[in-house]
């Protein structure tokens, strides 16, 4: 058993079982290695955006985390950003890096780089293995520092000579600590403030936002008319018709104020206090008025289920409560607006279905529109890095083979990745790709507007738009083996979106907007 | 004048005349400093690699450094790995990052991350600054370290409310070290080795690879009779018929150490001492046997050119060499090899063309065999990144509009930063791309065949194969606004490159190999 050898067997025996990957010459005994001892599942991106950004969706949906495997510093580079998302919904995942042999560093070749430095900023933990007879242990500890969710990555570089040279033997798994619990006093600080009247907004995050911990928040909110309201880039959400209709805090921190007006209290479950994504002359970073009364229930690292379970229990809430029905929406006709492509997404999203949203401002409008819909899973851009929503659809649909996935995305963000359509049909993966085809960074356009530029110049305009030449999604997708129709009304969505969901493997609809 | 003007001001008075760009929220002020303060051209990419790579080829091409102009730590992320190329090519670049408000930045913020840490691999200048007053000097002390070539990545982050508050003006231009001369032992050092026999090789990198530079070697050459050859992966070389005929070092070390083989000492010029690319069991690091007698003329950031018209002095050697012609290549017939596509090539490269070569395999045993071509100017993937070429040659097309670019591109490293198409075609550049498209990671089946693996098993084998699905390039050119066609032998190559260059903007050829 070599060193590489050690790794994939240690990775398998703690529960990996997929790895996205784009080796290199310093992985070879790594990519022999995953030939020798069977059990990992190799998916192949033709950029490590992609990489990252399907470890990133995989780690949402699944228990275990994947590995990825990436080549030295430029290679991991390519994966930073959506890293940097994956960090931002506290994803798991254990990703390995090759580097040149030990011995061969020191001379400064063309790819050597600074690995620590790039990898340090997104990863919870970092280790370079310093021999072969080390690594088995090094991944067993990466593992179990990656953790399930909330987790973190965890990040493992390998010098090629420790993956050649001679190793011992796999490591057996190493124990994952379970979830912190929270403080008899903080469940009874945040039921003070739930018992001070029903001005209360219960912000929820994290766990909070899966299945039970939505139950519970159900529960409170029935016996104290507290009002849900979720982080506004959730990195995973139970959403539809069995849920509780859980608006997310808006993203522009004018309407974020506006949101939180009518209310003097905020529970926080799951997620930070919430700030605003980018300051703003003359608006608060902290979105949370000073006149709040403000109790953190749970931070995300915690059991926020348990403790939103304790708190339902400590309200005096029922054991159950009943859900508020939202009427499914009837499909609309006309034109692409946000609100309508909602309502036929809405209409008709699959029962168990898998949204990816990054259909940036699109999808600001769409959310509202589509909360009836059957069902569904829903994950959102987290860490604001633009190019998550493919590769993130891509970890999802490996995740669960057995559950249509829809990648909800903005023509801007699209591009960043685009990459990933290719490993969507290498793969066969069940994805619908749903491309806002508005031909602009729409985003930027307003965000112009806000800071009081009212006739932007030629630059300004020029380096928001996306329309010379027009990019022409079909034409992409096609060239990477995915059939694609392009739409530009509702009525020929629904019918293309609707038959699209009934085929197998990927496909794609550009909405020209 | 905000710190945003104070910055732009700056930077158009230090002779910066082109910012490549994907800016963001954070980046506003700048965008609109950009239209109050004319004379910087603007260039969008879908992508920031695009923009790290254009600002490669830009200063390998031109006298001023290049801009760039990117959304905090996650959009420099995605320039990284062009950026290490850039790096490794003594390219010079003021390279801006917006980052969020100082007083925002402790609330971490979804895209806050440690800026300073993923720059510095890559930068040899950092800065971030720390009020709108303090802009101005950052940016003229960031485009004095940046120089000219050889140069640097200096980057500056610049926090939003750095670029919206009041500033004073621009700063004035800092000046720029001239190169260091060699000493007069290093010449008589290399003299001494000259006059040994005629079993030394000149090694030449970096400026002793333009027109003067190869100039005063072919004077050494010419009364010494010793060998030149260049550096593996050069940042700009000078080739064709009224040159010299340099070859490159060998990529695998085997084959380095072969060529090697017949000298016994060596003169190195503008190029570290040659190392293997990558550390192999068995071989060495250094490429250079230990018996060699070396003497290091000249280090890349001295001054080069200098330091061989000292040396041709120094051995007597005459005022002007002749250049031995090299026979131009006809157009060969049949199948696309290596070979044959660099005969078409150098048959038909248009006098002053500008050949970006990121064709990895292909382009091996292509340089060859294009040695006789018309006068033209090489570059090469210098730091192993790949995804270099495409926009590498975007910028090259940019600082030299009346010079026909080619892109001559493998489809692997193609794949990574597919998007300049898209910057080619709204920018009307006069790029001719032609992709190698053998749907393989082919360099990693020769690897994995060199390291023993006769027999790749499966994940091997698909690791590095990029045939299922197979790529149509011209559907993703097409997609991007360039038009583009397949050719699947010499002949229709050479007819359809022949009429590629003779049509004004972008264009691509898909080459079934």
């Amino acid at each position: 058993m070599n060193g590489a050898e050690s790794l994939i067997r240690t990775a398998l025996d703690c529960g990996v079982s997929v790895c996205f990957a784009n080796p290199g010459t310093t992985e070879m005994p790594l990519v022999a290695a995953l030939d020798t001892t069977e059990g990992i599942r190799c998916v192949l991106a033709l950029f490590e955006g992609v990489c990252s950004g399907a470890a990133d969706g995989y780690a949402r949906m699944h228990e275990s985390p994947a590995m990825t495997l990436l080549h030295l510093g430029p290679g991991f580079a390519n994966s930073i950003a959506n890293f940097h998302n994956a960090r931002r919904a506290r994803s798991a995942v254990l990703s390995v890096i090759g580097d040149h042999a030990t011995w061969h560093h020191g001379y400064d070749a063309p790819l050597t780089s600074d690995i620590a430095s790039l990898a340090r900023p997104v990863s919870g933990w970092y280790r370079s293995s310093s021999s072969a007879r080390m690594v088995a242990r090094d991944t067993a500890a990466a593992i179990a520092a990656a953790g399930r969710y909330p987790g973190r990555i965890a990040t493992l570089t390998v010098p090629a000579d420790a993956q050649w040279d001679p190793a011992d033997s796999a490591h057996s798994p190493m124990p994952i600590p379970s979830l912190p619990t929270v403080s008899g006093a903080a469940v009874s600080n945040a039921a003070a403030i739930l018992g001070r009247g029903a001005k209360a907004v219960l912000f929820l995050g994290g766990l909070g936002l899966r299945a039970n911990g939505l139950r519970a928040a159900a529960r409170i909110a029935a016996k104290t008319g507290c009002f849900l309201m979720c982080e506004t880039f959730p990195a995973r959400l139970e959403r539809g018709s069995d849920q509780p209709f859980v608006p997310r805090l808006p993203y522009f921190p004018e309407q974020a104020l506006e949101a939180l007006a009518p209310f003097d209290s905020m529970v926080i479950a799951g997620a930070p206090k919430p700030v605003a994504f980018f300051g703003y002359p003359n608006l608060p970073s902290v979105l949370v008025p000073d006149a709040f009364a403000v109790a953190g229930l749970a931070e995300p690292e915690q059991d926020v289920v348990a403790a939103l379970e304790a708190l339902a229990d400590a309200v005096g809430a029922p054991k159950s409560a009943s859900i508020a029905a939202i009427e499914q929406p009837s499909i609309p006709t006309g034109s692409l607006t946000g609100a309508n492509i909602g309502a036929v997404l809405g209409a008709l999203i699959p029962e168990n279905a898998i949204l990816m949203d990054e259909a940036a401002t699109t999808g600001f409008s769409a959310f509202g529109a589509s909360a009836g819909a059957r069902p569904h899973t829903y994950l959102a851009l987290t860490g604001g890095a633009i190019g998550q929503g493919l590769p993130c659809a891509t970890g999802a649909a490996v995740a669960c083979p057995d559950r249509k996935v829809i990648a909800f995305q903005a023509d801007g963000g699209g591009m960043y990745t685009v990459q990933a359509l290719w490993t969507n049909a290498r793969e066969g993966l069940n994805i619908t790709s749903v491309i806002c085809n508005n031909r602009a960074y729409r985003i930027l356009q307003v965000e112009l507007a806000r800071a009081g530029i009212k006739e932007p110049g030629p630059m300004a305009r020029s380096l928001t738009r996306l329309d010379n030449p027009e990019i022409n999604w079909t034409d992409l997708a096609r060239g990477m083996g995915v059939p694609g129709v392009r739409v530009d009304n509702c009525e020929a969505l629904a019918r293309e979106f609707s038959k699209a969901l009934k085929e197998p493997g990927p496909n794609l609809i550009e909405m020209l907007m």
